[in-house]
């Protein structure tokens, strides 16, 4: 359809282009005759006042994909929210694909590629390693968000925005350590992912070698799902297998999610078995959901600059497509928000 | 950039489409140093092995267009999510577009169409009483999910999927008014609210009045913000308002927030303020969230079948799309789900 334009609509109303201007801002000098005449005849033929019709057509493939895997992780929400702002706002088309848990998101990228003329790539969650060669077929420039991935130096087209996963998780385990928790446990992602749940478990390791702590193996709750599922249910599951291991054996002084989503299922796992929190047992998890600050006892958390994280990204991502140079590895600092959700232990506890 | 064929694939091994098909497709019967020589010459030349490539590039204007007002909101994760599982499959390209609370999402559907070729829009969320003239500029075929809008007569070129909010809203606090509850109080939308928070507090007031109770305007708390916002904090607020209005005198027997995050909200600030869910006041929410039932206690609410309806959504779309004739108004049944934040309260209690 093609579009009418300004003068057209002045044409037919047989007044200037200014006119026709004027009465599209509202300005207060024309002549209110004028500008219903002028009014109804952009409505008639359906005129699009501003250019940004025709600015988006010539810029048809000015077109940024965010491709997230767990869209409806809660975690995202905001974030998604916030890509999405800030591409319209450079106007750049915003195309939100999502990946199948089974499915590699640098092959979905890549045949995306293939198929559209994308400008730019942002990749949100997911991402475990991938093999050079594969982003090597990435021809056009792609930031990593929220996974703290090592990409080889030669890259230049990639940039990573996260938080030190492993660093913050032993950040908090340390916490724990020093409010006198010893026997912690971990519910986190299968034993085979090299994402986020791996660096967090090392984290965790390192907090209780660095207490003086040995890791108990019989501590440590793998998802037991092949695929990564962050969710309430999944956390759910993994606290009564945890609870089921310690029939018979002292309970663990706490137990840690490794996201919010998991910490608090496993809240309710605890509940439902007839325990409290944090009187009988300790909960803490990571990501710093809204969500854990209104939960009843309300978690401790480490939380993510989510806002900004995704501001970065897309400045990144537009500084690349520009063809200008980047910090290709921004590393963003994470907070622990303390919660109801674990007790100090006090030495007469014990 | 020119994809190659199939046929040049071919070519370049010195062997027939047949076999760079079988190499392709895993077949056991293939020499194994002809099939690496093909898959090495596919990778080198960029190949996409299926005809998806090009399939879309013809298809560049099946584009359907999801209009989601509240992104970040729970409630449309797993319904976005379907939505663009339901698209892709049938091969349109999911265009997602979030508004913001002030814009006029049919303004924004009107100006996409003119931007780009849409086959299809989807309107989730929002959608107060629009006009019959602005509903009537959509040229494409349009679905309003999950708003139960009276849509003209003649609008043959829209759908509406939805349940019965004011229906199911009365289902909700007539049980609760079985349960023995008579102060009931609301935490709903803001007071020009037209949509879901209308029809909810709709649905409240004729309960009440079903069971002569007379219903009172200081228990009814309005969002005070100008803009709709179902959020957990806004809940929070809202329940802060009650607890000030109510000083000195009877607590409510239960507050009903209509969406289960105003409810989540709610419990917070009540147990902020020393209450006991549901000892001293019981909390009923709506949608049917998983951390309603997560939450400690879990929260009492209406189920609203969201895979369902966005898989109808989706169904409905592409029937209108390929011009044929579909049911115009689906309303589903929602189910009221029992939750432990709602107490029964005894004849001898009062």
């Amino acid at each position: 359809m093609e579009q009418i334009t300004i003068r057209e609509i002045a044409k037919l109303c047989g007044v200037g282009v200014s006119t026709v201007s004027r009465a599209i801002n509202n300005h207060p000098d024309i002549n209110e005759e004028t500008k219903t005449k002028i009014l109804e005849t952009i409505r008639r033929y359906n005129y699009v006042p501003n250019n940004s019709a025709r600015n988006l057509k010539r810029s048809e493939s000015r077109m940024i994909a965010v491709l997230v895997k767990g869209i409806s992780n809660p975690f995202f929400g905001t974030i998604i929210q916030t890509l999405e702002r800030e591409i319209v706002h450079d106007r750049y088309i915003f195309l939100l694909q999502q990946v199948e848990d089974s499915e590699d998101e640098v092959e979905v990228a890549i045949q995306l590629e293939k198929e559209k003329r994308l400008k730019g790539i942002i990749f949100l969650g997911g991402m475990v390693t991938h093999s050079k060669d594969s982003l090597e077929r990435l021809t056009v420039p792609y930031v990593i968000s929220t996974v703290n991935m090592e990409l080889p130096q030669d890259q230049e087209s990639g940039a990573v925005v996260s938080i030190d996963d492993e660093e913050e998780s032993c950040r908090l385990v340390s916490r724990l350590c020093e409010m006198g928790h010893r026997r912690i446990a971990i519910l986190t992602a299968p034993e085979s992912d090299m994402s986020i749940g791996r660096s967090r478990l090392n984290g965790y390791r390192r907090a209780l070698k660095d207490h003086g702590i040995e890791s108990s193996e019989e501590l440590i709750i793998h998802m037991k799902r092949d695929e990564v599922s962050y969710t309430l249910d999944c956390g759910y599951e993994m606290a009564r297998e945890l609870l089921e291991r310690m029939q018979g054996k002292t309970l663990p002084d706490c137990v840690y999610g490794v996201s919010d989503t998991l910490a608090i299922g496993a809240c309710k796992a605890l509940f439902d078995a007839g325990y409290r929190v944090p009187e009988d047992i300790s909960v803490a998890g990571f990501d710093g959901l809204d969500i854990a600050e209104y939960y009843h006892p309300d978690i401790m958390t480490v939380c993510q600059p989510r806002e900004q994280m995704a501001e970065e990204t897309v400045r990144i991502l537009l500084r690349m497509i520009r063809g200008k140079t980047v910090n290709r590895r921004v590393i963003f600092k994470a907070q622990i928000r303390d919660g109801a959700s674990v007790r100090k232990i006090q030495q007469e506890d014990e």
